[in-house]
C-alpha cells in the first residue's frame, strides 16, 4: 500500500492519500483538580457504603485537572433537561467557531475549501445540528455535506478521521473538516449513585477538538487504511440510560477489561497493511482511563512512552470523549513532528463497545 | 462522467459505479385514516380559535392514511420521554431485522456482504445505536463500520444514500446497508397546540425501510453524482425543541416555500452532470407535504405525474421522515422497473433547510 518501493507509485498515492493536519483543541476556562473531586465526592456521599472504592478509583485514573463550562457549583445543579442543552447549543456556538478557524488555519485553508463538516458530540442534542448554523455563520459552502453523529460516544474522533479519509477517497481533491464538541460535564447526574457513576463523576471533562483532512498536501498523517471492530455483546457495557433528566451515563465494570480482545483488532488491522502493531513510530489512543492505556501497553508489546500523548491528555483534561484523539494528536504535533514517513496508529474506543483504528505515515507536505 | 461514447470507459464506470438496490418497506398495523385524523382535531381542540385553519391543512395535506406503533389511544398518552425512548427501542428491535433481511434478500446479499450499515432515525435517541445490536443480532461481521444519524431529520434518507455512494467509491468492492426507522408517533406532544403542531398530528406517520447499495452489480439505480444544499438563514424553520417530554417538532410556516429556492439546486446539480432536472426519466423526492410536490414540479416545469411515487408514499402512509424516499424509490421499482440507462433524481429535504440530492441511472445488474 504505501508503494515506498516505485516512484511513480508513490507520486500517484501521495495525491490520492488524505491527510490529517494539526487538531486545534480549547478546553473551557473553569478548571476542577483532582483534590477538589476527592473532596466533593467525601462531601457529597459520605455515607455511600462503597465511597473508599469510588474514591481510590478516581485516584486512580490520574487525572490531575479537568475543564468544564461553568463553575462547579452550577455544574453540581440540574436545572432539567431542556436547560442543559440549551447551555449546551449557547456553549457550542460561543466556543466552537475559533477552534474550527484555527484548524483551518493549521491547514492553510478557507472555509470555502471544506467540502464535508463531520460534527461529533454525545453531549448535547441539536436538531438541526451545529453544522447549520456553522455553515452560515463561517462562511461554508451552501453546498457543503453535513455528517452529525450524536450516538458513537468516544469511538466518535475515530469515526470522525475515517469517515473524513473515506470521504477523501472517494473525491481525492475535497477537504473534510472534523469538529468534535463534548461538554461532559452538562451530562452530570446528581442522583446517580453507582460507582460506575462516581468515577465517571470523577473522570470526565469538558473540550473541543477540530482537525482538517486535506485530500491533497498538507503535514500531518497521511491517512492509509481505517478500520471498525465491534466486541461481541457488549453493547451495554457502556451506554446512554435516556430519561427526562436527559442522558444517564452507564459505565460497566468490565469496560476496563476491553483492551485484550481490542489488541487483536488493531493487529490485525495492521497485518492487512503490512505493518506490525507493536512496531510503529507512534501511537494516538482514546484515554478512556489509565487502565485503558495500561493494558493495551501490555497487550500490544508497546512501551507506556509510546502512549504519552493520550496519558497527558488524560492527566490534564481528564476524559474528554471523543476529543481525546485529536488533543492526542495535537500534542504529537506539538512535541516536534516525527519524521517523514513514520508510521503511526490512532484508534477511538467507545459505545457498542466500538474500536475505530486508523494507520497512517507522517507527512510533510510541500511548502510546509 | 456517464461516459457514454467511449466503451472501455462505460465498462470500468460500471464497475467502479455503486447500485441503490430495491427497498424494503414495513408499516406499522395500526392504521388512522384522516377522517379519524379531523375527528380527533375537532374532538381534542373544540375551543382552538384556529381549528379551522388546521382541520383545512390537513385536508390538504392529502394523507389518507397512517400506520402506527401502538393503537391510537395509546399514542395520544405521553408516559414521558424515557418510557417512549424505551419503546422506540423495543418497536425497533422487533420490526427492522426483518426490513433488514428483505433489503438483503432483494440485493442477493447476506449480512457478512456487508462493510457499513448506515442507520438514521430522528424519533428516538440510543447511545450505543441499534447498529450494535444489529451486527450481533443479525450476524453482520464484527469489522462492520457503523454510521448512525439522527439529527439530519428527513433529510437522513438522502444522507444515508449519499454517504453509502460515497463509501462504495471510496471502496469499489464494499456494499452498504442503509436503515431509515421513524417511529413519528412517539414524538407527539399533547401539549403542542401551535398551527404547525396541530398539522404535523395529521401529518407524520411510522415506517421502516432498508436497502443496500452495493458497490458491484445488483439492479437499481446506479449513483452517479451526489450533493448537498443548505438553503441560508433557515437553521429555525424545521427544528426539534430538546425537553424533559422529549423532542417538540417545531415546523415553521415558511417550510412549504422552500421548493423556490431548492429546485435552483436541484438544477445546479443536474447542470454539472450534463443532465436537465427537468428532463429527466424518473424522480424520487421527499413527500414533506403536498405543497412540496407541487411547487417542485412547478419550479422544476415536471408533470405532477413523474412524482406519483413520492405522493403515494403520501396518500398510504403519511410523511414517514427519511424512510419516505426510500418508500418512494420501492414503489418505482414495483411499477416496473424503468428501461436500462433510464435516468433519475432523488432528493430528501430537511432541517437545516437540508437538500440530499442524487444522480443515477437505471442498471439492471448481471443474472437479474
Amino acid at each position: 500500500m504505501t508503494g515506498g518501493h516505485r516512484p511513480s507509485g508513490r507520486r500517484k498515492q501521495a495525491r490520492l492519500m488524505a491527510t490529517l493536519c494539526r487538531p486545534s483543541v480549547s478546553v473551557p476556562e473553569h478548571v476542577i483538580t483532582m483534590e477538589e473531586t476527592l473532596e466533593l465526592a467525601r462531601s457529597r456521599h459520605a455515607d455511600h457504603p462503597q465511597l473508599p472504592l469510588a474514591l481510590r478509583l478516581i485516584e486512580n485514573t490520574g487525572v490531575r485537572t479537568r475543564h468544564i463550562v461553568q463553575p462547579i457549583e452550577e455544574t453540581l445543579k440540574h436545572p432539567g433537561f431542556e436547560q442543559r442543552n440549551k447551555l449546551y447549543e449557547q456553549e457550542a456556538k460561543a466556543r466552537v467557531p475559533e477552534v474550527i478557524q484555527h484548524a483551518l488555519d493549521d491547514a492553510g485553508l478557507l472555509p470555502s475549501d471544506i467540502d464535508v463538516i463531520i460534527y461529533v458530540s454525545c453531549t448535547g442534542f441539536m436538531m438541526p445540528s451545529l453544522t447549520a448554523w456553522l455553515i452560515n455563520e463561517m462562511g461554508f459552502d451552501s453546498t457543503t455535506r453535513q455528517l452529525p453523529i450524536a450516538q458513537l460516544g468516544c469511538a466518535a474522533g475515530g469515526a470522525a478521521i475515517n469517515r473524513a479519509h473515506d470521504f477523501c477517497t472517494a473525491y481525492p481533491d475535497a477537504n473534510a473538516l472534523i469538529v468534535a464538541c463534548e461538554f461532559c460535564s452538562l451530562c452530570y447526574q446528581p442522583t446517580d449513585l453507582g460507582v460506575g457513576s462516581l468515577l465517571s463523576n470523577g473522570l470526565f471533562g469538558d473540550g473541543i477538538a477540530a482537525a482538517v483532512v486535506r485530500g491533497t498536501g498538507g503535514t500531518g498523517v497521511r491517512l492509509e487504511r481505517n478500520g471498525s471492530y465491534l466486541i461481541p455483546e457488549t453493547e451495554e457495557w457502556i451506554a446512554y440510560d435516556v430519561r427526562e433528566t436527559g442522558f444517564h451515563f452507564l459505565l460497566d465494570k468490565r469496560v476496563p477489561t476491553t483492551m485484550e480482545p481490542l489488541a487483536p483488532a488493531l493487529r490485525d488491522l495492521a497485518g492487512l497493511h503490512s505493518w506490525d502493531a507493536s512496531d510503529l513510530d507512534f501511537y494516538v489512543i482514546h484515554a478512556g482511563g489509565p487502565r485503558i492505556l495500561d493494558d493495551l501497553s501490555k497487550f500490544l508489546n508497546v512501551e507506556p512512552h509510546a502512549f504519552r500523548f493520550s496519558r497527558a491528555t488524560l492527566t490534564e483534561y481528564g476524559n474528554i470523549a471523543s476529543a481525546v484523539v485529536l488533543d492526542a494528536l495535537r500534542r504529537l504535533f506539538d512535541e516536534g513532528a516525527p519524521e517523514d514517513r513514520a508510521r503511526g496508529l490512532l484508534a477511538g474506543f467507545g459505545p457498542g463497545i466500538t474500536a475505530e483504528m486508523s494507520l497512517g505515515s507522517w507527512q510533510i507536505g510541500a511548502g510546509a
